[in-house]
């Protein structure tokens, strides 16, 4: 297989009624892409990197789930800004022994996010690797001054969680742990193989005004809030009780912990962090769409992000969730406030 | 050194007055860039791979060079358009043995690109790898309706090419060569090292309104004609002795054999390759700013790519110039003409 005959195929996987939208003016097989962008709209970019070995397995994830993924990671940064997805760019490089069966599947993934975002492709740029590597940029629009920043959140917002926290990462655990490839059917694994970036949600804050801040989950809870807060120039004030960790069993305390561990520091799970301001809380339903919206914590002018058990004892909550350039440490992240 | 200081570090080398500019809203530490775009322009988007062992060699290419040249690369497609480029995403993966001296040196040449070419960083995504891995999106912009495409060439249009073709590969053969550190005071390995897109006249162009269609020399003479020939559905008859090869110190038949078969199927030379309608060919000078501007053959509308000799024997031209699924044949495209 020749260079163009790898474009041809994701151009063919990727087009249809969807492709000929009048914002992208000129897609796959030229220099660049010409996108025309919506009056009163200003754009958004993000790029996110999908590497064999660093952010999946080539034995043990599914190749859909490797394209569904990919361009769902990436939509998730626009939709944390509230904005919505216009187009994307592919670049991908492959080994020659992955262009046939596996680039199919792989692009029958993307096909099925592309469409589910409504995110068309755009261009990008294929060339050939020992390794599967994967990287997505993602256009986006919001309207001109109403992107939800980091930057935004004052002492005394409330801070909300969307859905329940963890579940990605038991997912992956589950998923490495398995013989047998991985299964959709499992709740866990299906959230780790098949995230669902929170568009309508992030789109419909921005719309009502409701968020001072906001991101996406996308390295765990504890990392990310503390990004949000050193970006604000805050602390937060996180009572553990209203953490929304997967629903377990048995409610023993072992296992309530090992939730509580995953929901701080596990990563992958794309659901929303945002802080509102409190007199504008009232207006905040307790679910969007049947996604549930919880309260977990408080936003603080002391720095620091403090963690409150059920008898008032405090922790200080350090980052302790996915970092590249550190070994994976989902065990540690807790320490006494002192 | 943990994600966040490499973040940092990149954010601080690349920063300056110029990031102030009034395009890029929201820069690096969001989910997104925000990105203003500019009244009665269309945004255009190109993304380039940049990968060790592909595109550069770690112990040969001085870290200055990937930095500049990563940027260059996708720059040049914005000069193919015939826009301006505004602001890029940079993608990094390195191993954590080169997140010191070498990084810094790559900062540095990137920092040069993006002032040489008005092209500010505005996010990106970092991470660990073994391999040092670069991919870059540029952004950029053209007035509305004016990007010269790929697809626009006519039978009678003349056909150009800026400067002289086959350099840069020239200068990576010498540099593969050579047993010390790469030099950029040789003229061809500078070539292959610090490319300079030819923003100026890719503007020019659409400014005059000269261009019927355009690309960028990145691959190869032979394979990149090709490609605008199927975008415009024509053919070419080129002229040997019109192709601008690098100029040799003695000119006989094997000497300009080689420079002939380097300016067709070398690559990296990031010169310009357009069609002008011949009617508007008088209002396009012999040279732009010290550039030269040569006519090498015309558009056919037989859809074969012709090369014409001396002795006016003909061959068709097939694409031999880089194509990374296939080994490279640098002497390997010419066939006679049947």
């Amino acid at each position: 297989m020749r260079e163009r005959e790898l474009i041809e195929k994701t151009g063919r996987a990727l087009s249809g009624r969807h492709t000929a939208a009048r914002e992208v003016r000129v897609g796959i097989g030229d220099d660049a892409a010409v996108f025309r962008p919506t009056a009163g709209h200003e754009t958004l970019l993000t790029c996110d990197w999908f590497l064999e070995g660093t952010h999946f397995l080539r034995e043990k994830h599914p190749a859909t789930s490797v394209g569904w993924k990919c361009l769902a990671r990436a939509v998730s940064d626009i939709a944390a800004m509230g904005g919505v997805p216009r187009c994307f760019l592919l670049s991908l490089a492959l080994p020659a022994s992955h262009t046939g069966r596996w680039v199919g599947e792989f692009l029958d993934g993307l096909r099925r996010a592309s469409r589910k975002f409504q995110c068309l492709l755009a261009g990008g740029d294929t060339t050939r690797c020992d390794e599967i590597l994967i990287n997505v940029t993602v256009f986006g629009e919001v309207q001109t001054g109403r992107a939800v920043l980091r930057s935004g959140a004052r002492p005394g917002d409330l801070i909300y969680v969307t859905g329940r926290l963890g579940e990605a990462e038991l997912g992956l655990q589950l998923l490495k742990r398995s013989r047998q490839s991985a299964s959709s059917r499992d709740r866990y694994m299906k959230k780790h193989l098949y995230p669902e970036p929170r568009l309508a949600l992030g789109h419909w804050l921005v719309k009502k005004q409701l968020a001072s801040a906001m991101m996406d989950l996308s390295d765990g809870l504890s990392s990310d809030l503390s990004r949000l807060c050193a970006a604000s120039g805050v602390g937060a004030r996180l009572e553990m009780a209203k953490i929304p960790v997967r629903q377990t069993m048995h409610s023993n305390t072992k296992d309530l912990a090992a939730a509580l561990q995953l929901a701080l520091h596990g990563g992958d799970d794309y659901e929303l962090l945002f802080t509102v301001p409190r007199k504008r809380a009232n207006s905040l339903p307790r679910s969007f769409r049947g996604l549930p919206l919880t309260q977990i914590g408080i936003v603080t002018a002391d720095k620091k992000i403090i963690l409150v058990n059920e008898n008032g004892r405090e922790q200080q909550l350090d980052p302790g969730g996915w970092d590249p350039f550190r070994a994976r440490r989902l065990t540690a992240g807790l320490r006494p406030y002192s």
